[in-house]
């Protein structure tokens, strides 16, 4: 059974807790068991990790390859200032999918700009908790 | 039965028809198969057109919602030049799917910017046609 | 009597059908009347043609020369983007005048800027439809 | 009766009196008269000042709402520097009108960009004296 | 008793009386009012103005070094614009603080860059008129 | 007998019409004769056509392969605007030639960029339609 | 007795141990002991953190809400850079001070701008370690 | 006798008066002593005027043609900023050079530009008080 | 006989000697025997030059008129920097061509940009060798 | 004997494990195992961290004064955007080396800045691992 | 006796000698003997040296304190592109006064910049002829 | 015995005569001696030149390979400027080393980019004149 890495990027763990009409009202936690669900659909495992710290981020990608097939990411704040998870990306063998939960390009200049998406096989962007889902769905399309 | 519009942009006739290398070997009748098969499976139908002409293209989302119940668009070229699909785009009530067959964000420095993205609901990019497959299956959770 | 081209840029057909707290509730039949209305008691007769394609927008400047004696133009999404639109307007000897329904100065950052008014006579911008009826006083008193 | 206030920013005093290939040969005077006598036929009243000073424009916008329906004005070069003139104009309750003798777009770059036209209802430019007429027009229609 | 020299900016006349959603209902005399409380508090003594015009807020900086010890400034509009009030800043041996009711760096693009700053030892911005009170205490901590 | 299609972009059907000072005096029926002319004599075929509409000129390069050798293309205003013709350029195997009537680094400063040319063999631009010719000459002497 | 979070940015560990003519001599427990105190006067209590680590920062602030009723900031470096800091403050329901010890209008230009502010309540640069103190005030009065 | 009106621009009055290092130890009242003299000699007489206002520069030199020959200034601050004074420059027929104590090239960035110069014959900086007495002579040596 | 000065810029003399893949087989003396010969056949004679030096370029230019009708120049890497040659050809009254073997839209950025260009009547590039018998036949026809 | 710390930023400890031809084949355990030997032939003693983390590498310089005497570090991704570093380097009283495996200019265009040279001794990119020994020599030769 | 050696930068070999409308009918020549002439009324010696090659204008100004007192250079086109005469300016003792014949911020954008300014004394530009007269009375005041 | 041709570029014939406090006491010669010496344990054989001239600049690395085997090259103030150079380097098959004696980083703004560098194998700056030594290190650790 293929194994996909999941990360959730700065300040996702704050989800669904607060400012319901900014970031909607679906929780971390549940948008977790939608990707299990999905993926046990899919015949694929999932493991899931949040990280505020960049640091983090760039060690999970350097050791994906020994225990997963692709990487789903949404690198949040990190996805306009991270040069260091795009370098990590770029070198790990690993499909990986960029993911964001609102539509970057309807919101501030700068964040109409990925540094790491380069490094991405694609991105999916603006579909709240369903842009995960999509992202799965991808990966297991390209297997 | 909820329809929905799905729009290629200028120069998609020419998919897979020529250099395989660029564009990959998926022809774009292909793509409507895989497109209608989907469609089928979630209950949705699907009317399809491919346009190499900007104003032709204002034409079909500006008529739409008589219709429609969604629209996917690959804007190709047009996705970094017109602000008249932008617009377009945002006077329609429609919801709207941004596909892109490549991966947007690893190509010259003036496909990074999306003009049409931010009048649309999200944005999927990289996947080659299953791009297309993810967009309807965003339309369809979305209803 | 004198003869003038009136051109309604793309998606300008939308007007007052939805979105009425964007785009007003006033729909371009009722700004067309009152175009009519006024150039009767100008002495002036109007030809009104609302287009999305920018094209046949530079044909119809190319032949206005023949039939008409004024254009007044609402280029819509074509202002901030067509070169084409300004070479026609430069190249037909006729005086143009450059209409917006919104004040283009108080929206976003892309629309304050005029590729094509360089090359009309002036511009009138934000007084909604009063802005085509003070084009065509414009238009009047420079006869 | 209602009471528009005209301002004329820098320089305009000296039109008509020199370089009149560049300013036209009407003086401000002419303006001044013209505008007057379309006033009365348009049942309003209007005071008429010229002023070179930013900050003398800056309190007569300040104090414009105890005497004042509306506002004209032709900001000159302070149309493409003055912060303090635009928030003035944002900060009263009265309606504005930008108003250029020339067409601002066919001129050097930085008389391209207006800072105070985002704080008025809109902009009319490039009809020499008729511009500020048109204005007088549009208030009166927007009353 | 030393003195300290507290001047507001163009249109902070106008505060409080219009627009309170935007301006706060604070008015300038209430500001006043807690600065010379604050003072008195602080043993300071304080004189307050009021000036639409550059030029005047350049002669009072000019002038100060022969009753102040302190400047407090609110340069309003003028902080993204002049060079005039930055050298009169720079040329006074006084120290000199930078206030702003609102958070300059929450609103449009232009207002996030002072010109003025830079001539100051220091800037606060944010906290309404309380912005005022703590430049006093800045002041009153610096002798 | 190799066949070159000539595509004459937006605006060159008022060629030699009018302003005989801006476009010179030849006109396009002019240019047409004398490319007839010169491809006699290097016994190649050409086919001619204008066209102010973009969509039609990426269909025209889209279909060329079936009939032609070779493109030239005069693409006028697009030249600065057009991703769609250069995309369609790019995927055409035909080698095209990119040719224009004045020296487009001699004139406003947004004509001196070519989004097109970078998708083209080469560009020759400022010698009037004798342009048109030397690019006759250049597929010519690259068959 | 409300508490308030103060979070110290990385190097700000190094205060008063080197460089006294770039950093003062104050050093970060001097600080510490002056905030303290400070808070005792206004019956403020606080936790003073210094940090490194944008992420620890970011989990600071994520979790602030439970047991603080304001945070005072000085992220020094991660001004400039840290968007993720920046979205984990607008995050927060908590009222935000930014503060700096050195007026950063007067250093080098990337110093100018700040990535954090905008979520900020307000920002105080430029007078030592009497910002703090000042930030304390601000936060006292919001109260 | 030819007369030359001398403007010095915003804080020149401050002049020799503070911060020797910085802007030498001349003071305006000597400049003006050495500007009378060598105007003696070269047969010219000379009005000197300081001021602090943009609009007051802009009055004076509008009025000039009536009683001058020609016009020196120092815009000082306002070289950088003020569109009307250079719009006064250019609407005047009198000859006018534009004068610099310090070289401008080697000062900060924003001292690099010039917005007053294009309309000006000419500019001499850098030459301390020495740059007025060369401005004289250029004037002299154009009757 | 007319005659016309060639002037190849730097590094041209390395042609065909090394990496053939880069620069293509032909040496420059290869260049020069095509030239020499269509020359002759179009009654023409041509001198031909190779300077890797800016300022001989700028005095084989600055001498030209004496001896030659016309001037074709390759200013290879001085296109991009050299306002010097750009100046001297502005000067002569000879026409210039401007050549480039390389289609410099199709390479670096910085290379797609001309200094020299604005002062030649056109430019030619892409077509390798070509490129210079193309503009050989560019001046005969000017003639 | 004089000790040095080396760090080697983030995604180094990937170097030679896999993409061979973009990385190298050598692996950081040579580096470091030629950085030990060629410290001791010049009788300094090295420390090597590998870290990934921008707040640990802010720590290991803010401590460093205490056990080192100079330090060379390769910030990799960190070199283009961490201020963070770039302070704790100035702030550090040791002489520091910044080393590139690659030649940074001959990258993307973002990698040809460096956030953090201006704070050392000296920058050495481009020899791969001989950049390191380099460094070494360069920080032994400065004792 | 002290000696001046004055430099005419690339092209201005051609002065007077064609183009009269745009450079002047003054010949090189002409300049020089009035240089000549107004030296001698200084009691200045002066060499003059007219060079089209960058690098010969560094090595006189390399060699120009063996002796000369002052420079005085019109670098014309190397003023907006040498470095290397800006830092050989910088690296000698002598002062330096930039010369321009025509009002440089009259002309194109990028003839407003100056690279060698800031290591000039000062400049003087746009009084033709007179300027180099001048900057000899700027020398000698300065002596 | 391989040879290496070391370049000096425009004024680092100064070096050690003047501003010692700038260009520090080390004289060029001194650099060649240590140059040799540094060789000569190396068994490897260097000439060296000095030149202000870009032309010759060029001209000697295009006739290198005949006789070297390895460039060192300091190429000063054309480092920023000469695209010729660059060119000039990327022909040679020969391996090249770019030099400099301060941290470009460390000083202004146009110095930090090199237009040379990306056709170098790499760059060392900062370490004074053992800047040139290292560089032989790295040339000689790549035969």
């Amino acid at each position: 059974m293929r194994k996909v890495l999941i990360i959730h990027g700065p300040n996702l763990n704050l989800l669904g807790k607060r400012e319901p009409d900014v970031y909607g009202s679906v929780t971390i936690e549940e948008i977790n068991s939608a990707l299990k669900e999905r993926a046990k659909k899919l015949k694929l495992s999932v493991d899931i990790v949040q990280s505020n710290h960049e640091g983090e981020i760039v060690d999970l990608i350097g050791d994906a390859e020994k225990k997963y097939s692709a990487i789903i990411i949404n690198p949040a704040a990190y996805t306009h200032t991270s040069v260091a998870i795009r370098d990590a990306l770029q070198a790990t063998k690993l499909p990986a999918v960029e993911v964001h939960l609102s539509n970057i390009y309807a919101r501030e200049e700068f964040r109409r700009q990925s540094v790491t998406a380069p490094a991405c096989r694609g991105q999916i962007s603006g579909f709240g908790s369903t842009s995960y889902l999509l992202a799965l769905e991808a990966i297991h399309s390209s297997f």
